[in-house]
């Protein structure tokens, strides 16, 4: 295979261009194609779609082999996706992988998900792309599992692209024998006592985000937290277009 | 009407609580029940649905009557709908309004406005919630045609409420007499040339965000840059399952 015809792949996350889950992603990615990497220099967790609007933004190359560079960028993972297509890469890549991240995206997570940001903003500029997350927190999760199935879904939407418009989302439980592959639906929910109060150090109050998540459809096997708490990796076809086209004709009537 | 049988209603926006927008928005909102309002300190422009997953926010009470209470926070529009909603409020607000945002959130804008992204938290917690936008970003624009139309849909999810799962992005054109209102769908598009590169004062390379708007069905009248190109306030409704359900039966062969 010649250079120029392996699969040009963009690899981002959220938790910084230092965490273990994307040097684990790289390391199983790289086979497919010629990777290059565009991460945020730190942990940008919970940042959704968000682009630097106000300051600029400046990128570092960290690596420079033919077959893998790294860069590193002062953005949000959106910012990392839109600069590596629009400026570093010379031309629009095959695939983007977003990942592995350290913990779950699933569910209504997929809202506030850099990770997941970073994979709706390469479906939106017309990239195949993935978000890969694994339900461990921990800086030193064990990602073979994630790293694996992330591989085997990579593969499947370099051979068989995805429609216009749609993205997946995958979350891999922390066990050490996924059971397969689940294609799922998004979970509806929403987190509870959110937020814990604390003094700081010149005892004035602060508010830190925490909360529990409450699933509003626990039973429903077709639910990705279903898959997840039942040894199942959750595939989840993500749209960007968030028209809710079957209200749209009740709505009518509100026309003036 | 006694006191607690007035609506409450909560207001926030992402160009921060000093912005003419949320002053207008405030204003009109007014006369229709008790106005809690939870806005940032500062712009927040592109925030997405952002959360503040690193550091703890804070929360300053600027006003305090009865009918109005105005917080500044720290954090991002939707930290501001969570701790409005958990700490700040005494019951669930009956109706959640954010803006009126300086600048269009149209088309696939809905994905990295902080505007939309206040609207979509309130979704997700079950508040009827409405995002509205004026397509002028001048700091001193003129706000009234859009808080004309936003106190009438307001008005109409106060009266008929929205259903579980879909929230209102409403977008008013800068123009001084809007036609009317049109509900429609979210144009699909995407941005093009989206940096500009800079030197700063040292001489180092930056990369500051600008683009083009390029809209994919520019002819479709149903769609809400059509709305807006021809006089009309566009109204979107929006739902957060943003799974493509069409996809999934498609997606089985996938299935390991």
């Amino acid at each position: 295979m010649t250079d120029s015809k392996k699969p040009l792949i963009l690899i981002t996350n959220d938790d910084g261009v230092n965490a273990l889950g994307i040097s684990k992603l790289i390391e199983s990615i790289a086979p497919l194609g010629k990777v290059v990497v565009v991460a945020p220099d730190s942990p940008r967790s919970g940042m959704s779609s968000a682009i630097s609007c106000i300051n600029p933004i400046r990128v570092s190359l960290l690596k420079n082999e033919d077959d893998l560079k790294i860069y590193s960028c002062t953005g949000t993972p959106v910012d990392c996706v839109k600069i590596g297509i629009d400026r570093l890469l010379d031309r629009k890549p095959d695939l983007l992988v977003s990942g592995i991240n350290h913990g779950s995206n699933a569910a209504v997570a997929v809202i506030y998900s850099g990770t997941v940001g970073a994979a709706l903003e390469g479906c939106i500029i017309g990239v195949p792309s993935l978000a890969v997350s694994l339900t461990d927190h921990s800086p030193r999760a064990d990602f073979s599992e994630a790293a694996r199935i992330g591989k085997s879904v990579a593969e499947k939407v370099l051979q068989n692209g995805l429609p216009k418009g749609i993205c997946l989302n995958l979350n891999v439980p922390n066990i050490p024998k996924v059971k397969g592959l689940k294609v799922s639906s998004q979970t509806p929910g929403y987190w509870t006592k959110e937020f814990e109060e604390m003094k700081d150090p010149s005892g004035r109050g602060v508010y830190w985000l925490t909360g529990e998540f409450f699933n509003q459809d626990p039973d429903n096997v077709n639910n990705d937290e279903w898959a997840l708490a039942n040894g199942y990796a959750a595939l989840v076809p993500l749209q960007i277009d968030m028209t809710a086209h079957d209200f749209m004709g009740k709505m009518k009537v509100w026309e003036e």
